[in-house]
């Protein structure tokens, strides 16, 4: 029963909490990391107290809020990240860093389990560059960069995972693409988004809508 | 000063701490809302213990873990949003709906400010459907449907937003999308992304580039 599914006609194929469960692990991260929808695909940058630098690319960054400026970010207990973990808590900065299809494949590749010693900006062949003299380092060849201070982490007790939260320090985007009402246009950058575990893809604008009021339909 | 920023040439914008802090609030909101990349587009259906349904357009859905299959939304504090956590907190069920482009329109219409009284589904014309006759509202129309029941609700102290954590309890796709080693193709569904507060996208795949290995550059 690799691929469970109960399915009135074979178009639809539904699981259930149990189905889940029964599924394979890997069949089952990957089919669970699709279901919430397109993800933002971000290069973690950390370093730790000797300067030693580490980028992971994460796909858990969510908007908490304008004023202040927060932002979340799910930590995963495997390897790769807790160096970026124990980075962010030494230091309490860190970066995130738009990928664009030019840096995609190191991008990608900075995900992979390297050793304590080894920087992935070195591994992969990204550049390390300190907008504001921050003691987080960026990625200098993304097109927006964000410097974040760590307000708070907070566990999350029924998987082990941990909810770091960030304040804005500064942004940097490289490009003329603010609209008249802050909008940013982050599809002229060419920021790619991700689903799943793996699949990346660009984006082509539908349209914008505005704000929705009760009255029009 | 509206559009602060110190450019040492044109094409670079940056905003420090202080910048974002004095920018008008709209225009914070939405330059703030559009710095973590492309986020999901889901429709969160929820109904009272009366069964009076609510329907709102939320982009803050993230994966937190496939085993338990948990997925946390961040709930801001405007009106809208808080019929539907307060129907999330009486029936302890709630639905995610992706959204594709025949009904992006009316997806984005939910997120306007209607009275309690009036259910998003016969203001915007979407239709309601239960799976596995589960207490909270699916949207019909919607091609990749996830029944959740609630964990636990985080209030997040800094802004007064909350971040809550659900379990998946059903899932149905509407769509042989899925491959061999579990990944829901959500691009062949024709799901949206969101980027900043209401600019929709289409998506075209780049590439899967698999799981990475310190090894393989």
């Amino acid at each position: 029963m690799t691929h469970p599914h109960s399915s009135s006609n074979s178009s639809v194929h539904q699981y259930t909490r149990s189905d889940l469960k029964a599924l394979p692990s890997r069949y089952r991260a990957q089919l669970v990391n699709s279901l919430t929808g397109f993800k933002a695909a971000n290069l973690l940058g950390t370093q730790n107290l000797e300067g030693l630098t580490n980028l992971a690319m994460v796909s858990s960054a969510v908007h908490l809020g304008a004023e202040p400026a927060l932002i979340g970010l799910v930590m995963r207990p495997p390897v790769v990240e807790r160096h970026s973990l124990e980075n962010i808590q030494s230091t309490g900065v860190y970066t995130l860093n738009h990928v664009h299809p030019e840096i995609l494949q190191q991008a990608h590749q900075s995900a992979a389990k390297y050793p304590r010693s080894v920087s992935e900006f070195e591994a992969v062949d990204l550049d390390v560059e300190y907008p504001y003299a921050f003691a987080a380092p960026a990625v200098a060849q993304s097109r927006l960069q964000i410097g974040l201070r760590l307000v708070e982490i907070m566990p999350i007790k029924h998987n082990g995972t941990e909810f770091v939260i960030g304040e804005i320090e500064w942004v940097q985007i490289k490009g003329d693409i603010l609209h008249e009402d802050g909008y940013a246009d982050i599809e002229q950058l060419d920021s790619v988004t991700v689903s799943g575990l793996d699949n990346y893809h660009r984006t082509s604008q539908i349209e914008r809508l505005g704000y929705p009021e009760p009255e029009s339909k």
